[in-house]
């Protein structure tokens, strides 16, 4: 059996994509090769560094579209996010009005929900509004 | 009640856009999401990081415009900083005639006493004069 | 009685946003000032360069998000698009499944069938699927 | 009916990867929506630029591999090239041994042969070898 | 008597700067030193490039502040403009309200005005409202 | 007798590409100059910085292509590893599925193993799939 | 009174450069507005990055012209140097000959004597001599 | 036979570098795909983009070494040269002293002598000596 | 003998640096290598691409220091410009006071004196005074 | 007595360049101004970074070129390296054959010998072979 053979959205011929509200039940999670001797016998630590440049949702005061570039850093315990979820849970935002501070705290707490990392960080690099970006970070480090 | 809703410049219909001198009654808070338990559960550490390219004031010696980009860094306690009330108090420096020094350190003041945080910067990069750029930053770190 | 005192969206106090299908109706246009001989006795020919780095919609066939940077290029006759209808009108596509030449091709005949210009272009500058950006252009000559 | 109602690749659950030797067959053509009245009836000229930053092949005299960013520019008369169809075309180059002038000139007539454009080139933007890089551009124009 | 000895404001000890209005009167020219044989006995042909990149004016319908990067190009006849004149005369723009469209034909009239050059084009690159940059540009030439 | 006298791959005229599977037979070391007192009399520490932009693998669940920069930096105790030997060992990935994170932890065990270094870290800059960069990084320090 | 009122170079009339060797009686000071407790009652502590990219002197061996951008970071105490009043000093170099090194050093303590900071460093970003560009820096802090 | 049998240099086991002076008879060449019908049935024009960043020469005068980008640009008739032959060329006035000018002449006037290009041009990049870089260009077209 | 041996700054012991007026003496020229056939059979065009990025000179109305970029293109007929000539008569410009334009216009004059090409152009990329750079050019073509 | 006044290469008429192997006879050190405690009255820590672009070797295995920037960074004690002798010593590597590794400990060695400084570091970025960059660096700590 493969680290990767209870995931449902990578490789599947058909992807439902849901637009009206954060869905955390989107996102997947798969055992960290690092935290696997047989695989890692010189224990290594593990890191990844992620970008979603692609992020979009909407002003919760005036409607107008927002746009983002997330980027979330993060040392695993057992389990990593699986990328094609991450990529399905960020897009469920798209209909979602919200502020940029409550987004980045919304992704950084339930991707630790998922994985329980040892330390984790989003940041949310919004596009200007009014001549102005407003980048938040969230970071997390498990106590 | 949203977090915002006590907020007058974001998405109102007229916005009265001050210019003759710094106004801080023009800066307007809102409830951090990080300090809120229940959307922060991970007690996850939130921080801002923002930037203005679109400053401009007065030289006090010789009334010539100047021009900046202001950047703002910090560590919010219970309150943030909205950000359209941010763009309004920037713009309240443009027929104002004030020191570079002078301006970073009067931005750094301001947004201290609006919002308590638990540290903050502010670096204004002003654009060259007689071939060279004077940047000031200010720094604040509560006791 | 000025340039623009006939157009609805800028300024307004309550946009209202559509994200259902793409909206010609939702665009406006106002007198060209290079039209003008008293405002432009040189008569100077008068062109415009607009990029639009927000654009997104969705794919017809797996209904992924889509995003792209829109460029258009035109010499205005007697009328110009105006920026904040042209905002909404390109975030009208936001739930909208079509591929990305018939987008271009789309964009270029609504602002061709709106403002009659001399000539106008448009790129559409569409970040990568499988590792691989298509950028289509549509230009329009007037005959 | 839709344009593309005929695809294979695209969307489909299952994609027969194929690495041998560059095979055409994989190919893929849709009808141009610029070449269809009552989409363009303002009658736009419309052309793609496409750049494949993921080639790769062997070297036929050393067995090394060779890496390059293939860029694509046509004018289409009634057929556009399908994206993932070009993609599994690009790949199929993937253990084939060819030098870069041919590799080059393989692309451009195969996609001649698809489409029959009125004009089209394909540069390949190689890494360099010895410390050199070779880029060959082919170009073709309808007679 | 040198080329400049007219010119008022460059080198004086007081700059009186006007913020209320466009003001053509605050523009000086001076004699183009390509135009005299003895400063140029091989007739070659003299062109300026400038770029303004600090210019600042008001929105007319919400009385917000824009920001543009002024780039002009001309081919004198007998006459240049002077570079602090020409500081003054675009910083007189401050406080005044105008589209960018016609600040941009205004800035190339007053300047056609002024020096009837052979050519002249002015570009505003003005900084994105609603995340689009409109950049109008105006092309002058001398029938 | 050299420093590199019992190298198999660098400088001699047949090279056996390997495109199976991962071989980390193909690895070869030679001794540091660096921990060679005669070359070293200052006792200057040595370390390694290496990029290898030309990595690529396929995915374990849909066999597509997978690009990446692999960037090794790492501090030799007695063994370095050798240039040539490295690239073959990274080409010996092309036709072989496996996930980012697992890669790139093979990559790390694979050189620990060879050359017992101080300390050593790879990481694996993989290009988008579904717009989204993953990038992996093994941090190896000696006990 | 302002800070600013005994400054006798900003804004004056008539400015008397001079190019003969290093002067630094041209150095002007004025009170720091961070040290100044009814200007900055958070207690902020103020920094000031300055960059000069026209610094020029010449070679004391050979009397070639040397170019640089100097570079000066530095927290006053009670007072800071004048932004023009610097101009000048730095200007005074032009027909000066000193080696990289000792032009470096030798602004450092003409800084630290005029402001008495509580640290500072200059960085000489000196442009390639014989392919090769050195850049002395010179790190004060107070005892 | 494939199109490269008769090679002598690229994939042999011992390459012979010579350094004293330049010597044209390292260039090989080959036939180009482009001049055969059967591999280039749609008759597209092939060109070559080449650059070697990696030049190196002495100057005549004084002995000291100088260093170039060396780019070259050709349309090639019936022939194409050898990228490794190229490399072998180049590296062959490592020890020889030829002025700017000289040195892109001649690489012009070997290679049209070896492949008779419909085109070819050389452009040498060369870094700067006295902080001034020249760059000579040669521009061969068949008459 | 060489094409150089009339030279007298390039490879010389002493150097006489003037700085105190444009001095079109110490400009020296050596016999094109691409009017020579024997050097040049296939005929060749010759073109050189010059930048001298430490120019510096004197405001005329001022006395402040000004920087620029001068970047010279010509097409050579017999002769060429030397390269150390070059250097030491910009550098003549050092306490000289002169307009841009002026400055611009001079430098082509002189090299069309020297060394009477078929066509020369000289670009000053000056460096912002009051924020804003300009840059005259001068072209030349021979009649 | 100036601090140079014993140095042999710098300003002097004729230069022996020597290119046959690395030969640190040619590195002269001068007293360094930060030592001297009339020049540095404020005790000012000095540092120097330096960058050479073009050095060059051959590769002791196959014989070809090698191509790096060597970028060096000391602290003094009581002598600097000069200029011009540290130019000359990275030449005569030229026609020598030695690995990356060796030729980075080398350097740093020599420089060492010379100046004794508190601290040194020597970085070799050469230029891929194989599509890989190896850049070794070597660190020395005064005991
Ligand atoms: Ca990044
Ligand atoms: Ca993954
Ligand atoms: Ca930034
Ligand atoms: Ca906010
Ligand atoms: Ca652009
Ligand atoms: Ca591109
Ligand atoms: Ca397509
Ligand atoms: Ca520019
Ligand atoms: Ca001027
Ligand atoms: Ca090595
Ligand atoms: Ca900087
Ligand atoms: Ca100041
Ligand atoms: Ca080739
Ligand atoms: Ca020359
Ligand atoms: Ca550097
Ligand atoms: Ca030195």
């Amino acid at each position: 059996m493969t680290l990767h053979e209870n995931l449902k959205s990578l490789g599947s011929g058909t992807t439902g994509y849901r637009y009206a509200r954060p869905d955390a039940t989107l996102l997947e999670a798969f055992p960290s090769p690092f935290a696997q001797p047989d695989l890692n016998p010189a224990g290594a630590v593990g890191t990844l560094h992620i970008e979603c440049p692609e992020f979009t949702c909407l002003c919760p005061m005036t409607g107008q579209p927002d746009f983002a570039r997330i980027v979330i850093d993060y040392q695993p315990d057992t389990l990593c996010v699986e990328s094609k979820s991450l990529k399905l849970y960020l897009g469920s935002f798209r209909m979602h009005g919200e502020f940029h501070e409550a987004s980045v705290n919304r992704i950084c707490n339930d991707l630790v929900r998922l994985i329980s990392p040892l330390w984790l960080t989003v940041r949310g690099e919004f596009t200007p509004r009014g001549g102005i970006p407003f980048w938040p970070t969230a970071e997390y480090r498990r106590p």
